[in-house]
């Protein structure tokens, strides 16, 4: 059976294209946000579903991460790296010159900032709610407009493309991850995401819980925190680390982490995942 | 003479309000974006500058976090807790029925939305550049509008509060903090802010950082992580801790810790705020 496979849309989003690359035979089906295309996963109307959850210039999506700390029991079954690459795109015919206005959501608008202030200084900047929807607006729009979106969004809408590659920095990756009612079985090169905090603050429990980790050699790839909503200066702290929680030592590590802890929740174990 | 003081205007913003309460005496100059205040702090425009850098809700305010990292080497000379409170305002005589639309700034919107669905299911929601701007935005709007912003904007714009305390989770509480060209000398009640990075990806290296920290009892009260701008995966850390900097103890960890470390950068010392 083609798996059903929930994304943040519109058609021609990043997180489609992020979609399509993990399994381009699935039935994609767009979401309004992070929180509906969980809630599809939740509920079995999906069998997965892809949101995004870093991005190599901006940092966390924290909206995704807050939501998987408190609303949803989901696992991380797959992360999925995506290059992002901008494309201004326009109705047929439009000269980049004659632009008075682009839309674009406003982290695309941010990321393309020495572009626009070079290329169209007069330009308004107006904020879409997705890349594929500034495209939409575009189109609709009775000025001499243009949109900041992926090339699949072009393709999508028949827009025209009319500058390329406009992001300020080329590291502009996105990581986007897989969330399932099960995470993946052990492949020998895999990540675990973890979430927990503390009841108290007192010095150096957080070292207590890296140490856990540390003695047993086991790497980090990324530790932030989130604040609990409860208290200024009270946070949850994601970690990731290399290995899966099946391993050995792994499976060690995280018995002993829970012993040092107040809430801890294993985000899932998963394939690490390549550019 | 008097202290000239930017901050994250336009008058009527929380940022004010935070300036306010810093110094009810000063010059207040508002500016356009955390980066603006900043950089007349930098220029010497201004004596300080007031910025949000982080909220109980919506954790770090990313874009100072990353100017203080990246853009300038300022210090951290004081931190200013505010309780965060939103109001629902219009034009003299609306009713709170017939409101059509509701400006404010994305996060006011976030922080009401269990207000918004239960008594304005119907209005379109809008997103002005801060709490501030939307109740010109308002008062300029045709439509009949509302705006969600702070008591002083109500005050300054005559605009009518219709509904007090609109935001869904009370704990709703910001840290700002107050740039200068010098941080502070030690008041026996401090706290000290520091980033750095790694020039290489080893494991167990964050943990002999916090090691320094935890083997003289040291505590941390915040530890984030920030991207590099350069590879997904590589991150800036940035540490809070209990001290000043001139303290021994804390300045015996912070030279233990710069040998660990590849960037390293004292944000400043400065006293615990209150609430």
């Amino acid at each position: 059976m083609t798996r059903r496979l929930g994304y943040l849309g519109p058609a021609g989003s990043n997180t489609e294209l992020a979609a399509l690359k993990h399994d381009g035979r699935a039935l994609l089906l767009p979401f309004g946000s992070n929180r509906a295309v969980a809630g599809a996963v939740d509920a079995g109307t999906t069998d997965e579903g892809v949101v995004p959850i870093e991005n190599s210039l901006q940092g966390a999506v924290t909206d995704t991460v807050d939501m998987l700390i408190h609303d949803y029991d989901l696992l991380i079954r797959h992360e999925i790296i995506l290059p992002i690459e901008h494309l201004l795109m326009a109705r047929a015919g439009t000269d980049l010159d004659d632009v008075e206005v682009v839309f674009s959501h406003p982290q695309a608008l941010g990321q393309c900032r020495v572009f626009l202030a070079e290329r169209l200084p007069g330009a308004e900047l107006v904020a879409s709610l997705s890349t594929s929807a500034s495209v939409e607006d575009m189109q609709q729009s009775d000025r001499t407009a243009a949109a900041i979106a992926t090339s699949r969004a072009a393709e999508l809408y028949r827009a025209e493309v009319i500058a390329e590659d406009i992001q300020d920095n080329p590291n502009n990756t996105t990581r986007f991850v897989v969330l399932a009612a099960a995470d993946h079985r052990p492949t020998g090169r895999d990540k675990t995401s973890i979430c927990f905090d503390f009841s108290e603050d007192a010095p150096g429990q957080l070292f207590s819980v890296l140490e856990e980790f540390a003695k047993r050699r086991i790497n980090l790839t990324k530790i932030e925190s989130r604040p609990t909503r409860q208290d200024l200066g009270r946070y949850i702290f994601l970690v990731d680390l290399e290995g899966h929680r099946g391993d050995n030592e792994i499976s060690a590590a995280l018995e002993a982490v829970r012993r040092h802890v107040s809430m801890f929740k294993i985000l899932g174990s998963y394939p690490v995942g390549a550019p």
